[in-house]
Order: C-alpha cells, then structure tokens, then sequence
C-alpha cells in the first residue's frame, strides 16, 4: 500500500508525479477543501487552465470521467474517481488580499497562495506563475444570473477524488485556508500517490481497507 | 472626437492605454464576440485573472459597475457602460486546437490565441503567458449542473461596452474567429481610446453621434 501523506490544516505540499501514476486526494474528516495546481514537469510554462478545461469539458463543475487540460491544450489530468462530486474552476487560490478585501482583516492570515508559492519555489515556480486552482470539494454554487456564493463543502469524512495522470507533472496541493469555504473549520487534507506500476493492486487494498 | 480602431474580421489588435483612460469596444454589426487581456504595462508578469475577478466580484457574468482584477489582487479596469450586458470569462479564447478537437476541423484555421500572440509580440509577450481571456458579448450559457453551451452572441448593431483603465495597461483584443462564438458569421470589431484628459468632452460627442 503507498503511504498516505498528510496536509496539515492551512498548509500545502508539492511533489512530482509521472504519467500513469494516480494521485488519490482524500477529505479525511469531511468539508474541507483543497486546491490543486499542475505544471508540465518538462516544461513549467505549460500549466493547468480553467479556461481551456471548461472549454473543452463543456462544463463549469468537473468529476469522474472529466479531464483537466492545459493552456496548451493538452490533457494532464483524468478523473477517474469522485465520491464527492462537486470540483470547480471558478475562484482564484484565497491570498493574503482575499482575507483584507473580502473578509476585511487586515491583519496576517494563511492562504491557499502562499501555501501553494511556499512548496513549489523548491521547483523554481514563482507566485505570478501560479494559475486559477482546481477547487477539489469546494461548494460554489451559481444562480441563473451567475451569482456567486461559497456554501461549506458537501464532502463526507473519507470522500476522495482520485486523478491518474496523463503527463508527468508537478503538483501543488493545499489545505484550504479559508472560513467560508471549510465551514469555519480547518482540517487535514490526506494524498496518496500510487505509481503506475502498482496502481492495480494499491487501488484494490485501498477500497478493502 | 478620438478616432475609431477598425479590427477586420477574424484578427486581433494590442495596444498601451494609460490609468484614467477609456476604452470603449464596439460590435458595429451585431452578434460579434471580441476577446480582451490585459497586462500591467509596469510589470507583464501581472494580468488579468478569470478567478480572481469572479472571486472579489462574486458573480459569473459581468457588467456595468464590475471591475476586471489581476492576478495580484488590484483593479485593472472598471467597466463603466454595457449596453449589451453579456460579458464572461469562462472560456479560453479559441485556438487551433479547438479547431481540431472541439470542431474537428484539422485545417488551418485563424483563432483568437493566434491574434492575440501574434499582436502581443510587439510588446513581449509569448504565448504561454496568455491567461484566459475576458470574453465581451459571448453568450455563454450554463444550466444548474454547470453543463456550458455557447449560442450566438445577444449584441445587436452598435452595441458597446465601455472601460476606464485602474492603472497604466497594455490591452489584447481580437474579432473573435469562432464559427459558434459568432452565429457563424465573422465580423470586425471597433474600438476607441479616449485619454482621460478628454474622456468627458469624447462621452458626449459619441453618444450624440
């Protein structure tokens, strides 16, 4: 069995993959969500795109059979597996400004950007290069009109989502720092990463556990 | 009056505005989607983020009273006037591999990415560095569980969205070259720069036209 690797509340993680291999992401206490970012391994200017994911998945929430996509057009991602089912692109990282302007405090508070900037400058990815995230369980809901409001996550204790990947990639990983967006709780985020050699048979002892 | 910028169908244009400038974009024959981003002319690694303005702005669809944010949490443009009032960000401006995959056309094809890249060379600005554009009269639609479909843009002859630049910008902006973006027929856009000096005095003179 791969071992599992624990985000601590208001943290991040960043860690290679390579293709084939499966990243299972997994909500170890329920409504917390987290944030992912992905970057070609071979070349960081190819990175994950909102815009080109929506595009070509046709679709604002993303979940098992959807694929993430790259500003060059290109599959990095696979969802192979969601039990939760609500994933989206809409909103940016929560930052240092999110906390002033939207929740106006001015004083210093943990983000989802700082934590994703802290872990991947090991890869040499400065902060303007971080990208809009994948929002894994984070609960937007949108009205006919488009408004827009951050409800607690849906997520149950032990939901995952579970990703195999189409290029070898660089991922950034968060547990999210936001109130609004965790039910006013911050939790551990828990990943996986099973190579593509093992898959079969991680995936198998994971689901007897 | 200042003088009106012809963008010939299916091209692209860039250019610098100054903060307090207004930029005002117009679909001089209806049904005309025109795709825009912006960089901090101070800076270029600063830009327009699709997810940090639907964040701060809590909305999908944006309009007159918006503002347009970057990737670093600051206002770069207001949007002053919208007489059409469909405006949006959730698509990537179309490239040729949206030709090829989402239309299955493996010919050439002109697309908005291309005019913007080759527009924004001028100003050093590479294609990787492109982020997911601000789509003005694209009419994209989105049902409760988020499935997406693009329609034929709700402009009709002269309409117009005007906006006043929050800090010094170059702007990217194209005709946009779509088949389903565009009721499948392609048309230029106009657009007109009035420098803040003169914004007052140019308002007037072009309402009353």
């Amino acid at each position: 069995m791969s071992s599992i690797n624990v985000i601590p509340p208001q943290s991040g993680a960043a860690f290679k993959i390579s293709k084939g291999d499966v990243l299972t992401v997994i909500d170890p206490l329920g409504k917390q969500v987290s944030d992912m970012v992905l970057f070609n391994n071979a070349d960081k200017k190819e990175k994950i795109s909102s815009g080109k994911t929506m595009d070509f998945e046709e679709t604002i929430l993303l979940s098992k059979g959807n694929f993430l996509w790259s500003n060059r057009s290109q599959k990095m991602m696979e969802i192979i597996e969601d039990t939760n089912g609500r994933n989206d692109f809409l909103l940016a990282p929560c930052s240092p400004e999110t906390f002033k302007i939207m929740y106006n405090n001015p004083s210093y508070h943990p983000s989802c950007l700082e934590n994703l900037n802290k872990n991947l400058l090991q890869f040499h990815i400065d902060l303007d290069e971080i990208p809009t995230a994948f929002n894994i369980f984070m609960n937007v809901q949108f009205d006919k009109e488009g408004k827009l409001k951050v409800l607690p996550p849906t997520s149950k204790q032990g939901d995952l989502i579970r990703f195999k990947a189409e290029m070898d990639l660089i991922v950034g990983l968060t547990a999210c720092s936001a109130e609004d967006s965790n039910g006013g709780v911050f939790k551990p985020i828990h990943f996986i990463v099973t190579t593509s050699k093992s898959v079969a048979k991680d995936i198998i002892n994971f689901n007897q556990q």
